[in-house]
Parts: structure tokens; C-alpha cells; sequence
């Protein structure tokens, strides 16, 4: 056997190891204040002269001297000759000692009308009011906001010297190409390094990426020389798993010394920390979800302890709404969508292939599973931290169920009228199970012809659930898609490809044996299964089957021959109450827009005739015969 | 009377003609996708290829036929010879629907052995896992963070169009100087333009600013007529009050509209409101907190409306540290500093006057009192809308008290232990009752000389508390501090400036009366009252006054005459249990260091003998004499 990693390094010894192995590097560069937005002041800012230099009026009036206004009252009007007119901000002239605001005032040719006294100093704004000179206005490590640019310009203050840290990414492997180059088979868009600088420098780093380096240990040990002497710290990219070109290790300990290859941390399991010249070098894992866990929790971390802009973490304590398994002894990271259904949050994971980025672009945060933790159940608290606004959450609306194109278009509209659609693949078994758990707003579900239904086995679970509402999205004709044309008689010897039976009831293909005669056990084996129609297609058009019972949209937009079996309704389920929330009111009348049926129609091939109808279930459930009576497309 | 505004509209009605009145501009920009971060999309991005494009191996190892493997067992090794080595990420050669993990495989010459048989598309990346050409990647409004850059780059996508507006920024008044031009008297640098190209360039608008424009109705006519045909929103800063050269108002109304002069909002009272061109004008407030809140309140709320990036809003629900008293019918906005003591959030008000921009630095967030409330009561539960990091707030340190440099470089020192303090000047009776609330950590007051107690009403406060601890920070000198050398004899021919006495006992100036058999009646009053021991010394420079009483160090700060008068005490009170809370444990452990000792030294004259030294009071309060028992003074 190959030993990939050794040993494990624990989340918690690699972040000690990574704080306390290397000084800091102490870096600072000076820059105009109008550009130090979220930046860190590396030395203490004291005001260079008192603000405001000398006594000015706080409002627009005369400048009077106090004494002159004794006497004055509601009855006894007095007219002041000796005054200074004055605007806000003018400089008391010398003598006066109080402002009388205009308004207060009644002007009599050359002279002012007073009816009340004015104390001393009264509306002045005293010499150093805001800030004298030499106390502090900036201590070291204030990151600075907007309204803190404000204040050193007024107090005179035109550059700032501010922390930063130099980092050099080194890109390697041979698969990879550059961004604005089209990857051919086999090979990726060079991406991780990309994040690893936006997200570093935004903290405040300046990160340098150098050009890839293809898997060659002479080149990669070079780079790395050269990038760990130019800079304070260096990410190395992907080479560091145990692959048969995988020299990062290797290098990393010819040149230095390697403190460990492998965390306990999923995804980021092949990391590793090296040394090279004193400098930390942080080998980062290929897969991007496992490159993004290690520029946050690894690299982000070190540049906050160095001193730079921390990112931002705001934690929402959520109830997860679907159970979470973790590998014990690990600690897990994965994205998560959150929505306040009712009066609690709800945490949604999102999909956690390490490779499936679009997991990280779907949620709107993430959360941390310990590593002595073997997973959660649903409903259990913890705290999600968010990488939205905050203030989205509470205009999110959680689905979970069955996802189909027309929910894209959906919350694309839901967008311009600030709602977010936050949705999870869950089937519709998935589905109803959160309507159950009330832990989603609405569960999208594809529900079968009303012929098919008595064979499927989740429309008799639906008959469980009382008080159900459904608003109908599209009608979606489901069939085979194929590269050839394929002949009735011949299914039996095609390689097949579906979705995964816990994502929804595969009535139609349920139905497609069923109607052939056709024996699954003399089926020549389902090569794959995914997550999606628009994976069915994506297979058929990438060779991996020859068939696949996919929705006549996905099929049609690979270019793949489409023979129909049946018709689906689109539904978006949900309890009658919830037709009464006002996020769901705003999506139901977006439902019905003309603009909806338009990008359904733009977007592929949808029955929009019926989209937006609602129909409520019985509140008792109906008999055993609910395709008749009971069920929504029944209804419809 | 002059009437400075006819009627102020509400926050409301202001917030509603704002979001109503113009169109959405909806320009938009086309950028790299680099330089994406924090920006918003302006058009639904699909994918333009399906990634993967091909099956892949999701593991380092071997690609096999899994029909291959049937029969391979623990108690059965089975070889195998038709195999094709691949590293993650590599195509899986046509034939091979299955990859076994290189760990799983013990090598055998030219062939593998397995002991585990081999499903169908294991560890295989189906094509189309992350992505489907032609699938919603983000939707239009979407708001981009550094991890969606990473899928956006793996995609293939090299360039984005987002949202933009262009904002045209008019800085008018002829006391400004641009920002690198130092102020003379009367003088100031032209710093709200600034802040709102910051505040607003950070949403994603492009904002030109203008040359600063004198106070001239026609360079401002003109400047105004320009700025509105080349931009979708022009902000003009100042000129919108009712002095004699406040010409926004009138020269809005002959170009176009004022839609309204003066909002029901504290501070920012005279925004205005107008449309030039069916263009929005806003006229910004001359003073910054002002301009800040309608930056923030009217122009970004605008932005965000038109679709661009929200500044991100973190709520935290506080308890008010101190009361605050708010204007019936206005809604106001102040700066608040957060945080933890106990169990509790605490907020604590900043200073409130309208050009005092270093309440906003020292603040860590803002609240906003609603109109028709009068105020609230301390312990009172409202929001704050914090502007730093959530997570430093659960390391500040809520001081309240006396404000003293010391306190400065404390916290410069407590800044490089990511300790953050946060300090309200509310004087020594502010501060006792911020500890008997428990609102505070601890309250730095100044403590008179033990001969000096039994006049202090302060000190025989102290009495009524029990279990208080001190950490003495530095003895101060006191004394009279004036421009030119003063007799004893003419003090009573002095003006005089002071502290507010609501801030901590003049213990100082009264004893000073008193030794020198003054009648406080017949001095010729004291012309100002200010905030501190440094602004004392501020006004003496100034002129304001002839002499005032304040600490050796404020006065030789200035290069004034100072005449020692008495000694007080700089102490940090608190409750005794707070002596185990991390955080102030490890503040004491700061006041002892070396490092704070030398900064004391460089800072100014202090006493620091003693510095650091803990002393608790008894449990019980001692008897009236607590200058010889009771008083902490009188211990350390």
C-alpha cells in the first residue's frame, strides 16, 4: 500500500505551528490616505495640529460679546450695535464671546434685535474641539473605514503607512492553463491562485503570481527558491497530493524543512507547511474547495496574526435544516444557504465535492463541524458565519426540493426585486422532508402524469402531509435523450444513464421498462447516475452512455435526439400558510408575471399555460386513491 | 426671523421621494474578472462550457473496467493487468468506467492486486459535476466575493459586466483648501468629498470630484449645470444653510427642482433634495457628521436602490451604557462604541456634536434613534449598527470616565494584543455610574490628593460602593497653566477656563479658590467650560482665556507657563471580580510592562512609580474619614 500523508496534522496544531514558527514580518508601505480604505495603520496616527486651530461660530449669526446681551428678554427686545455677522465656520473675531444664531435675530437697518441673552461661549466651537494636536486619532492595527478617511483629511493628514505582507503564489501542474486560454480535455483553467490573491489582497497582502510551472522538480524548486527569498510568505499550488507528480513535498524539504504534509481538515486534507529560509511556505491543495478551506482558514489567519485586515466574520446561529455526517477526528468546512423560515434560521449545506465550486457560489456562508463530531441531525444549532450581507437574510427564500432551469430564471427576477432564492438539490423526497421539518419555505417538486402516479411511491408519502399548496411552475416533458437516433427494440442493449433515485422517483424510467417489457435485471447496468437532468444530457452528450431520461429542455440544449415519455408537472410546494408570507406573496406574483413565462420560453421548451396557478390540498388526506382525488397535478 | 428651512421633511417621506423620483440609471461596465471583488453583476452570467468537460479521476490510482474487478475480496486478491494509471484530474481513457485509489492497490511489477471489487463510476468526476454549459452561474444583482472568482476563472470567464453609476461630487465654500494645503485660521480642508467618494467608489459608483467652487452663484450655477449632464447623480457639499453665502438651495431651484430643503434627521438637518435634468442633486451638509449621515443614509441608500453593492450592515443588539436624549420628531443617528461585559453588550454614546469627526473614529458602530422617540434610559435595548469586524467586539474593553493620553497609548499597546479599547469621556461621576450598571469594565478616574478629599463630593460618592478594585495608571500634576508667567496675586483679574464640572470634580480650581481666599463670585467668570485637560490648555493657547487648570503635561504640550498646584491620581476603578475577566487580566499585565511605562515617559511628565499597582477597597465602606481609610488614594 501507498501512505499518502503519514500523519495528520489537527486543525489546532496546524494553526499553532503556522502562528508561532515565523516572526512577523513587520512590512509597511505608505500610501495616500484617499487610498487606505480597509487597510491597517502601521503606526500609531497623532493629529499634526488642533482641530478646529482657533474659536469659530457653530452657526450662521452675530458674534456678540456676552455681556452687551444682559437685560435682553421676551419682553424687553435690545438692540445690539457692536456685533460681527458671522456664517458657520467663520473665525470669532477678537472680542466676541458668544454667537447668536440669525434666527434668533431680527435685523433693524444696521443693527440686530435681540430678545434673549447670550451666555458665554455660547454656539462657538472652542479651538480643539474635535482634536488637539499630538493626541492620538489612529492607534496601531485600526483598520480603516470610510468615515475615518474623512477625519485624517481634515486633520491635515495626506499619507498613512500601513501594513502589508508580501506574497509570492507559484502555480504548478501540467494540466493547467492560463485564465483567457480554453482548457482542452484533460486540462483546467489555472483558478486557485486567482482566489488565493483576491481574497489575500483584499486583506491588505500584495501578492504576486508567478507564471505556472509545469510538474518538473528542477523548475518547481526553483521557483520556490526564488519566490521564498522575494517574499514573506509563499503559497505553492496543487502538487501535493501522492500522485505520481506530486514533487511539492519533495521540494519543499531539498530546499528547507517540511513541518507537516496533511491536516485533519476536509476539504484541504493534503496541505502542507514547509519552511525555506525562514519564510512559511503553504503548499495548497488542487481541489479548488480544498485550496479555498486553506487560503481562509490558513493563510487568511496567518496575515490576521501578522497584523492585516481581517475578513469580516459574522456568525447567525441556524438550526441545520438537513442532517450533516462528518468523518470523525476531522474538522469540516462546508458551505451552507441560510433563510429565516418563520421566526428561525435555517442552514441548507450545500453540495461538498471538493471540486463542485459552484457549492461555494450557491451558499451564502459556511460552517465549521469540530473534528471530535460525527455529524449532526437535522435540527441541530450551530453557527453558520455568512459571506453575504447580513441584512439578505432576511429576504431569502430557502428551497429545497428538485432543481430544474426555471428556478435560475426565477431567481434572477426574485434579484431585482431584492429577494434571494437560496435552493438545495435535495429530490423530491428531500423536498418533503423539509416541509415536514418546516425547515425550507417551499419544496420544488416534479410530480408525474396522474396514470403514473399510483406507481410512484413518494406521491403516496405526499399523502401524509395535510394543508399543502401548490403553485405550478411549468409543465416539463421528460424523455430519452441519446447521441443516435435509438430504435424500441434496442433499449435493452444500450448503456444507461439516470438520476440518483434518492434525488426524485425516476417514474419515467420506472414507466419506460415497464412499458417495453423490458427487465431491469437484463439491463446492461446504469453506467452513471447524477445529480441532475441537465447532468443525464451533459453525459449522453459526453459519451459516457448511450441514453439517458432526461427533461426535452436539457436534452435539447446539448443538441441530443429527444423521444418524449410522459409529461411532469413543475410544483412548487408548500404549506397554506405560507402563501400568507409576504416573500412568498412577492415570488408568487413574480410567478405569474409575464416576465417569468417569457424566460421560460426564452429558456427551453416549458408548458407555461398553467404557471402560477395555485391549488390547495384537502386538509384531511384522501383516500388510498389519490390520483384521482388527492393529488396536486390531479387537481391542476 | 429668518426662516433657515420652511419645513423639514421626515426620514421617511426624504427616503421615499429619493428611491421614487429618478429612473435607475443602470450603466454598466465591463471589467476583468480579477478585479471583480465586492462588485455586482449586471447581467445573468451562464456557463459557457461544462466543467468538468470530460469524466475525470477524482483520485490518484489506477483506472479499471469495473466488471473487471468482480470477485476481489479481503480473503481474495485479484490482479489486474488492463489498467491505465492516472493522477486526479486526468481523463479516464475510453473503456475504463472506474478508478480504485492508488492506496487501495498494492503494485506488482506491471500489474496491480486489488482486494476490493470496483463499482461503476467510482472515483470517477462525471463530466458536467460542477457545472452545464448554458446553467446559471450567478444572477443578475449578484454580489461577488473572492471564492466566486475562483468558479467564475475555472469557467473560463475572464470579464464581467457590472452595475455602475457615476456620481459627480461638487466640494463649494470659500474657506476650504484642498487636501496637502495646510488650513489657515478660519480655514478648512475640504475633507466630506473625500469621504463620500470613498463611502460611495467602495458600493462600485465611479465619483468625480470637482475643484473646490468658492462661494459664487455662478461658478456654482455652472459647476452644477455640468456635473448634472455628465453624471447620474451629483452631490454638492455645503452651501445648503441660511447663511448670507449659502446659495445651493436657489441655485438648484433655477437650474431644475428642489423637491425639498431641510430633513427631520439629526445630524444632517439641511440636506436638500433636488433634480437637475431629471438627474437627482443632493446637497450635503456642511458639517461632517452631518455629510456623514446623509452619505450614508440618502446617497447610499440610493446607490443600493440602483442596484449596487449595500454597505454591509452587522446589527448587534446592545444595552445603552448611558442615557440619550433625542429630539422628538427627528430622526437621529450616533456613534456608539460596543461591547461585552459579563453576559451583556453595552453601548456606549459618543460625543454627538456634528463636527466632532472623532466620535466616528473612536466609535465602532452607530445607532439610529427613531423619530418619535424622546430618548431612552440607560439599560435600554436597541440596535447598533456596528462598522468594525463583529469579531473584535468580544475583545474591546469599555472604558468610562476620565480621558487621559495615558489611556491612548495603553491603547496602541492593547491593539498589538488584539485587545481593542473602546473609552467614553464621561468624567469621574460618569464613570461610577457606569460601574455600579456594570455597563463598563472599568472607569480610569482622576483621584485628588488624600489632603484634598474631604472637600470632594465625588470621593464621598465613592463610599457608597463596595468591592472596587484600582489599578493605578500614573500620578498627573496639576496646576494653572497660562501664556505668559501669573502673579498670584491678579488671579482674580483672570478669565479663566475649566473643565465641565459634569465631567470630574474641579477639585483642582476649587482648592486653588480656596487657598487663595478667592470669592468664586468675583472672578470675571470663567468664559469657556471644555471636555478636557488638553483642550484647556488648547483655549489658554488660543487666547480664549488667560489661565486655566490642567495637567503639566496638556500645558508644556502647548509651550504655556504652569504652576503646579497639586497631584492627582489616575486610577482604573472596578469591580473586583472584573480582576479575573481575561481581558482585563490582560490589560493589568500590559499597564505593568516595561513597554508601558517608556511610553508614559515619551508621552509626557507622569508619575509612574507606582504604575500598575492593585489595590481593592474593603468590602465595606469605611467610615466619613476615607481620605486616611477608605479612599484608594490613601492606600496605594
Amino acid at each position: 500500500m501507498v501512505k499518502r500523508y503519514l500523519s495528520l496534522c489537527s486543525l489546532e496544531n496546524a494553526l499553532h505551528l503556522l502562528k508561532t514558527s515565523f516572526p512577523v514580518p513587520d512590512r509597511r508601505e505608505t500610501i495616500p490616505v484617499t487610498a487606505s480604505l480597509g487597510r491597517v495603520v502601521a503606526a500609531p496616527v497623532y493629529a499634526p495640529c488642533t482641530v478646529p486651530e482657533v474659536s469659530l461660530a457653530a452657526m450662521d449669526g452675530i458674534a456678540v460679546k456676552s455681556r452687551d446681551t444682559l437685560g435682553a428678554g421676551d419682553q424687553a427686545a435690545l438692540t445690539l450695535r457692536d456685533f460681527a455677522r458671522v456664517n458657520t465656520g467663520n473665525v470669532i473675531p477678537p472680542g466676541y464671546d458668544a454667537v447668536i444664531m440669525i434666527e434668533d435675530t431680527v435685523e433693524d437697518g444696521d443693527a440686530f434685535r435681540i430678545r434673549k441673552a447670550a451666555a458665554p461661549g455660547q454656539h462657538i466651537r472652542p479651538a480643539g474641539e474635535d482634536i488637539q494636536k499630538g493626541r492620538l486619532v489612529l492607534p496601531r492595527g485600526h483598520l480603516i473605514r470610510a468615515f475615518d478617511i474623512g477625519a485624517l483629511a481634515t486633520y491635515g493628514i495626506t499619507c498613512l503607512e500601513v501594513r502589508t505582507v508580501h506574497v509570492g503564489i507559484i502555480p504548478t501542474g501540467s494540466e493547467l492553463v492560463p485564465l483567457g486560454v480554453r482548457p482542452g480535455p484533460g486540462q483546467v483553467v489555472e483558478s486557485n491562485t486567482i482566489m488565493a490573491q483576491v481574497y489575500l489582497d483584499a486583506m491588505g497582502a500584495h501578492c504576486t503570481r508567478l507564471p505556472i510551472t509545469c510538474d518538473d522538480k528542477d523548475l518547481i524548486r526553483e521557483a520556490l527558491r526564488s519566490a521564498a527569498a522575494a517574499n514573506d510568505l509563499v503559497l505553492i499550488s496543487a502538487g501535493s497530493s501522492a500522485g505520481t507528480r506530486d514533487f511539492t513535498a519533495e521540494v519543499i524539504s531539498s530546499l528547507g524543512t517540511l513541518l507537516f504534509h496533511g491536516v485533519a481538515v476536509k476539504p484541504g486534507k493534503p496541505m502542507m507547511l514547509g519552511v525555506i529560509g525562514g519564510k512559511p511556505v503553504i503548499g495548497l491543495p488542487g481541489y479548488p474547495l480544498a485550496a479555498q478551506t486553506v487560503i481562509r482558514e490558513f493563510a487568511g489567519t496567518l496575515l490576521e496574526e501578522w497584523g492585516l485586515a481581517p475578513a469580516q466574520k459574522f456568525p447567525v446561529p441556524v438550526r441545520l435544516a438537513t442532517p450533516v455526517s462528518s468523518d470523525l477526528g476531522f474538522d469540516e468546512f462546508l458551505p451552507v444557504s441560510v433563510g429565516r423560515v418563520g421566526r428561525q434560521y435555517w442552514g441548507m449545506a450545500q453540495s461538498r465535492g471538493p471540486v463542485v465550486q459552484m457549492a461555494t457560489v450557491r451558499a451564502n456562508g459556511y460552517a465549521h463541524i469540530p473534528a471530535p463530531v460525527e455529524g449532526f441531525e437535522a435540527g441541530h444549532k450551530l453557527d453558520v458565519f455568512l459571506t453575504t450581507d447580513p441584512a439578505t437574510i432576511q429576504r431569502t427564500i430557502l428551497l429545497s426540493g428538485v432543481m430544474d432551469p426555471a428556478l435560475e430564471e426565477l431567481g434572477n427576477l426574485a434579484r431585482d426585486e431584492g429577494l434571494y432564492i437560496h435552493a438545495g438539490n435535495t429530490g423530491n423526497t428531500g423536498g418533503l422532508l423539509s416541509l415536514r421539518r418546516n425547515s425550507c419555505h417551499a419544496a420544488p417538486m416534479m410530480i408525474p402524469e396522474p396514470s403514473r402516479q399510483s406507481a410512484s411511491g413518494f406521491v403516496r408519502s405526499l399523502q401524509g402531509m395535510r394543508d399543502l399548496a401548490w403553485i405550478h411552475i411549468a409543465g416539463i416533458e421528460q424523455g430519452i435523450a441519446s447521441r443516435e437516433p435509438v430504435s424500441p427494440d434496442a433499449l435493452d442493449r444500450l448503456r444507461w444513464v439516470t438520476v440518483r433515485r434518492d434525488l426524485f422517483s425516476p417514474t419515467i424510467f420506472d414507466a419506460l421498462l415497464s412499458d417495453s417489457n423490458l427487465d431491469p435485471k437484463r439491463l446492461p447496468g446504469i453506467t452513471f447516475e447524477v445529480g441532475s437532468s441537465a447532468a443525464v444530457a451533459a453525459a449522453v452528450e459526453a459519451g459516457q452512455a448511450d441514453a439517458g431520461i432526461c427533461s426535452r429542455q436539457a436534452a435539447e440544449a446539448r443538441g441530443l435526439c429527444f423521444v418524449r415519455v410522459a409529461d411532469e408537472q413543475y410544483e412548487l410546494a408548500l404549506h397554506c400558510p405560507m402563501l400568507d408570507d409576504p416573500l412568498i406573496a412577492h415570488l408568487l406574483a413574480l410567478v405569474r408575471g409575464q416576465e417569468f413565462k417569457a424566460a421560460l420560453m426564452r429558456r427551453g421548451p416549458y408548458d407555461t399555460t398553467q404557471t402560477g396557478r395555485v391549488c390547495r390540498m384537502p386538509a384531511e388526506p384522501a383516500g388510498p386513491e389519490i390520483g384521482r382525488a388527492g393529488s396536486p397535478s390531479g387537481l391542476i
